[in-house]
């Protein structure tokens, strides 16, 4: 998907909530706001919006000195999602189609996201994903495309959200399938990294590799070759979240499906669908 | 009100906005994007936001070559409140209290607020005025102080919105008290100019006079003489909207009114109130 000029402010929006957790110091938070502004105004806007934020996310943290500053929040969603395990495990447990309801959970874990805002009613996104129906429906498709599938790529998308992840992946491992969970190579909003995975003990269920980049998506150009390895070889990329169907909406080279909770417009527009919806969209 | 971080994302947004409104062409809306954060990388702090507003439209004018990309709006709107006109002049008639019942009537018009957003609910506007209480109220102090007053200047704000003024001036210019309402002097968002004081005939309640001055709000300092004349001369000063109350809510030395409603965040956290709320708050 092309970046379009309503990404602008909207970033800039970003800047200042990411500047604002990393230092109270505003002449700081202003000098994020300078910086992202010349980023932005450089921007492409045929590059899928997460190879800008990478930018913007790079001048907040140069000029914040700050590497991670949803470090915190991304511990406090881990945590959060953690004590709601037991019960997303019990939702699958008690499903009629166990496959159906993890996929529509891990959804619901896609409401926690520091790039659209900060204000989350995670307990009402999962009653809202068990019980909606999906903006987009592909979910046939994909309960049939993986009949066939060994070999599963998971790209991940936000701490917290992770654990949700955890729920589906547990499902997909059945039957000896090989889960591949990506995450980030360096720390990019609330994105998921190596240290999330940990926590959340991922790599019982997957094998978990970093994409090597600090793009909130996933832009193969900009990941290491061992990613780009694990990406061609999959016979299923699963992608979690806006970032990933920013970056990954036209690959068209293989078997694709999109799991996000819609946040922002831009993209409600690209999809064809309300603000709010869920969507499990065959690429 | 001095101006915060906030505002910046937010002055970009409506910048889109109003290049969008002045030209479909996608290369001319990033030329106002990017001559926008230009202005806005040099903006003041300290000023309050619409002296920074004032900038960024004159950007977007020069940008576009559209002196009144709102023109086609303010039209739309001036011709919707006219026609609630007769229903907003039968509740003020009705009402036990014509005073209180036009003062929430002026306020339920400053819903129309394109600097804000772009999508009104009048109707609903009206009938939560009509019902709800004060965020912040002080209409007995306004009563008290208007018994006393011969000459008020009001400040108006928006297209539209000033047929709701019109329904407030016709009772405050009661008992032979001079009402002066003040226009912009050049076309700014949807701000209202003489020609809209013209298509509400405001004449025939209201001696209509220009600041003088393309800001979203009132600087003394960027307003004609004859203005300024006329702010001091005023026994009373009755301020409508946001944009009035950002850039007059420290001036002490008269009696001045601010009326409300509240849209924006940044103003929310300054008055102590939340979004939505209607005011009537003496300065």
């Amino acid at each position: 998907m092309r970046t379009y000029l309503d990404c602008l402010p909207c970033f800039l929006r970003q800047a200042l909530e990411a500047a604002r957790l990393a230092t109270p110091d505003e002449n700081i938070h202003r000098k994020v706001l300078n910086r992202g502004m010349v980023v932005l105004s450089e921007a492409s806007l045929t590059s899928p919006p997460p190879e800008t934020a990478r930018l913007v996310y790079r001048a907040i943290k140069e000029a914040t000195a700050c590497g991670d500053p949803y470090r915190e929040l991304k511990l406090k969603y881990n945590r959060i999602a953690k004590g709601m395990y037991p019960r997303l495990k019990e939702l699958v447990a008690r499903a009629e189609d166990p496959l159906l309801a993890a996929a529509r959970i891990a959804i619901a874990g896609n409401i926690i996201d520091f790039g659209v805002g900060s204000d989350f009613d995670l307990e009402g996104a999962l009653s809202e994903a068990m019980a909606s129906e999906f903006a987009i429906d592909d979910y046939s498709r994909f309960r049939e495309s993986l009949a066939g599938t060994k070999k599963v790529l998971y790209l991940g998308d936000n701490a917290g959200e992770i654990v949700f992840d955890k729920v589906l992946i547990e499902v997909l491992g059945k039957n000896g399938r090989h889960i591949t969970y990506g995450v980030k190579g360096q720390p990019v909003i609330n994105d998921c990294t190596l240290a999330d995975a940990r926590f959340v003990e991922m790599d019982k269920f997957a094998q978990v590799i970093s994409d090597g980049s600090d793009t909130p998506g996933t832009i193969l150009k900009l990941c290491s070759p061992e990613f780009v390895a694990a990406y061609r070889g999959a016979d299923m990329v699963i992608c979690k979240g806006q970032g990933n169907y920013e970056t990954l909406s036209l690959a068209k080279d293989r078997s694709i499906y999109f799991l996000l909770k819609v946040k922002c417009p831009v993209i409600a527009r690209d999809l064809g669908v309300s603000i709010g919806g869920i969507v499990l969209k065959k690429g």
